[in-house]
């Protein structure tokens, strides 16, 4: 029997690390298949936390199914395939397990595809983990509830689903956490901003939307302290400038977001700020302004921008 | 609370009827929504046999979502967009429960999503049923099973999962019907081909395949007696040369498929007989050839034919 690569997106966050760890355990206990997880990049801080924490080695890091032999693949957290391992056409798509939109994405044959608009994808693994009576490890249960913290912010982004709140509860009794300590200490372990550049920080967790023929890329990082970061705002904007010279983008907007108090900071350059400025309903001044409540780029950001652009 | 539409494709089979008047009956019983099933074109002969047999009303017939009031649709037992209702481009895809390969597939956000390699989507409806508790009348078991046998012919057809033969062991213990009885009974009502127009009889289960820049046509039909489809083999002729021309068709493959033995004739005009006999390594005499074990388009026949065309 052939082995089948279980992975995450690229530049994988702990719900796509974790969801990929779990699911490929899965496969192994309650489907009989040869299956690994692997990454599509190393793991950022947030995510080498909870790995630690549990005592769960990295899986490795691959760019290439073919070329380690591997022609079937599970994608966990993303269907999209620029979002995927390079040679992801040159490969059979077993299965997905996601929460996300679906786009970019086809197979030549059926296959396996469980998608619910939850907060984590780690929420659905656990479900199918119930369903089919496979036994969680404390170390599972515990990377598990990791993802669906990092995805939801805690449980506090509107993202989250309601169901998650009673998955948040079981996973953290089978991890043998307390759901609230630990959720902040791994959500405070990817504020480590101070250690990256102000290049490494606008990169962290980014993606470019096409927004009316223009490329805006929206970034966020997570910090207890905005003002923090923003006493790097001359760094930053310098960083984001030489961004949009060389990869052309219209505009960057970047998501300074308060994980303790749910708000954010934007920090935004670019021709279209006009628009900017009135998706949001707010003022820009000296190239910042402040989001209350927002925290979710996908619910809170990217559909105003989104709208403002096309309008 | 705005009603759902629940639906199959166009030109609606069996399976296609069952999965969606099924789904929607979960929708309102386990997830609490305003769902109707409806249908995107006039049951099959099969079909309306299933539906009076458990005493079950058609569905109505739409055409579109939006001229109805509807802008929220679940799709079932399919996902590409050219075989689903006329404006769902322009409605929100709350989900799909599906067995086919995803193409043509794309949504704006998240939704549930479903899809299983397995038999029917009646198959995996029923399973949905049994995880959510949600108790199942007597009259959708037997429409589910109805589905199951009607795709995979009476478990027989490659596409059967190993699954399949438990669930419909199960649905038709709760439909109260013995298996091979109703299922032969259920086959035979959609073989009744003397009441169609060759016109008609070509286009009762027909798909257009884009092989190497060739639009081959592959249909098929369903019989107890081969011998007696092939009577009509002059009638039968005419109305494919005419499809030719009229739709610019390459080639028009058609599957006479024996129910009871599992097996097909191949009835074949058009420019690429040479790589048709080559898909199948047998040769064609006065237009037709013998495919013993055939009974399947999407297992036993259309990949044969596109590395034929590709090759």
């Amino acid at each position: 029997m052939s082995k089948v690569f279980v992975f995450g997106h690229q530049n994988p966050d702990t719900d796509a690390t974790a969801s990929s760890y779990a699911w490929a355990n899965l496969e192994r206990e309650a489907f009989g298949r040869d299956a690994e997880a692997v990454l599509l990049g190393e793991p950022n801080e947030e995510t080498a936390f909870a790995l630690s924490y549990f005592g769960v080695e990295a899986p490795r890091v691959v760019t290439s199914a073919k070329a380690e032999g591997v022609n079937q693949v599970v994608l966990t957290d993303h269907n999209e395939f620029q979002q995927s391992i390079e040679d992801i056409r040159e490969v059979e798509v077993l299965g997905v397990v996601d929460h996300h939109r679906v786009a970019n994405f086809e197979t030549a044959n059926p296959l396996y595809m469980r998608l619910e608009p939850v907060g984590s994808a780690s929420s659905i693994v656990y479900r199918a983990y119930k369903e089919t009576g496979t036994p969680i490890p404390q170390a599972i249960a515990g990377l598990l509830l990791s993802g669906l913290i990092s995805d939801t912010l805690l449980l506090k982004s509107p993202t989250t689903h309601e169901s998650d709140h009673k998955v948040a509860e079981e996973l953290a009794a089978l991890a043998g956490v307390n759901l609230e300590e630990y959720g902040l200490a791994l959500l405070k372990a990817g504020t480590n901003l101070a250690s990256k550049s102000a290049e490494e920080l606008i990169d962290i967790d980014a993606k470019t939307f096409e927004l009316s023929g223009n490329a805006v890329r929206v970034a966020q990082v997570n910090t207890v302290d905005i003002a923090e970061v923003l006493e790097r705002q001359d760094e930053l904007e310098s960083a984001i400038s030489a961004a949009i010279v060389a990869e052309g983008y219209s505009d960057f907007v970047l998501m300074i977001t308060d994980i303790v108090n749910s708000n954010s900071e934007i920090l935004a350059l670019g021709n279209n700020m006009d628009k900017v400025e009135a998706a949001f309903n707010f003022k820009l001044e000296n190239n910042h302004a402040f989001l209350p409540g927002a925290v979710s780029r996908k619910k809170q950001v990217v559909p105003q921008l989104t709208e403002s652009f096309e309008g």
